[in-house]
């Protein structure tokens, strides 16, 4: 890729996020998104396969950031030790920086029942991914999944949080104060 | 409704799951499920509104039975105390002598993406009610969003273990195996 494609593709996925937000996302169109900073449909089309990827790229270096978090946790930690180290980096990797845009990523997609569903299957797929990797670290079931799907409900949870009117604190502190409430409302049966 | 009315909406919903199972569920018609049993298509819209209803149908008493487990439990109990008591109360909703049922549904559930996608929106649905529940009784959040999605997610792999080839034990019994590994593995951070 040439120096200037990076760039590029900011402009597109800002300009399609404020497009998507202020006329909806099923009326707006590739070419339109590309026009309004100055740049062809077929240059849209180098950087995203269709106006859906513009709201879910990024999706693997996400789930990666969990999986990294995870390894980097000796073998022999408790299974929820493991998912809170891969909460606390998925965390991280959501800089202050970036909280506007999730803010008004979060806009579009509340605002289209088909793009929530791909939101959900997301989710889902880090889940099932964290128990993967739960399993081969010789974790046993149910407790596997159980430790990835908390894990998954507590991103969730502080992710909301996070882009809250308001908000000041980072996902990462955000994090760990929900983890800190799990262990406090699931502990004490 | 007249007394022949349930025993007609048994059996076409046992001939809907045969048939879906044998043959798929989108190749399979509502008149084609009404004639296997010797009824009219006009008597299949009679019980239920669609195809799909056959599949879906008593969801809000599976719902509901999760509510009243948890209305039974002292308002003064920490809220997964409150989560456990629901998640025993729906597992009681299904009898061994459903079992068979839920294992055929689930086949033809989990054979079709759109199918599958109605029944997680059913599930999350039920832990946006127990959580809502649980705010009514003064539980602030994370904490009702965390109880009640791990009460969901505890359920749902304890129902998959009970539909599980050989499995013996009742929902019930295994309900209580998997909330009390919840405790163990998120309660130990």
């Amino acid at each position: 890729m040439g120096r200037w494609e990076p760039a590029a593709a900011e402009r597109l996925q800002h300009a399609a996020l404020e497009l998507f937000a202020r006329q909806g996302y099923e009326r707006t169109t590739a070419a339109e998104i590309a026009q309004s900073v100055g740049l062809s449909e077929r240059t849209f089309f180098r950087h995203f396969a269709d106006k859906r990827e513009v709201l879910f790229r990024g999706q693997d270096e996400f789930e990666a950031a969990f999986l990294e978090g995870l390894a980097a946790v000796p073998a022999d930690a408790p299974a929820m030790a493991a998912v809170a180290a891969a909460v606390r980096a998925g965390a991280a990797w959501f800089v202050d920086e970036r909280r506007d845009h999730s803010r008004l990523r979060q806009v579009v997609i509340d605002a289209n029942p088909p793009l929530l569903e791909r939101e959900r299957h997301k989710m889902a797929g880090l889940a099932t991914s964290l128990a993967s990797a739960l399993r081969e670290r010789g974790v046993t079931e149910p407790a596997a999944t159980l430790a990835a799907e908390s894990g998954a409900t507590v991103f969730g949870i502080a992710f909301g949080l996070w882009i809250g009117e308001g908000e000041q604190r980072s996902l990462r502190e955000i994090a760990d104060s929900v983890l800190a409430e799990l262990a406090a409302v699931t502990g004490t049966p």
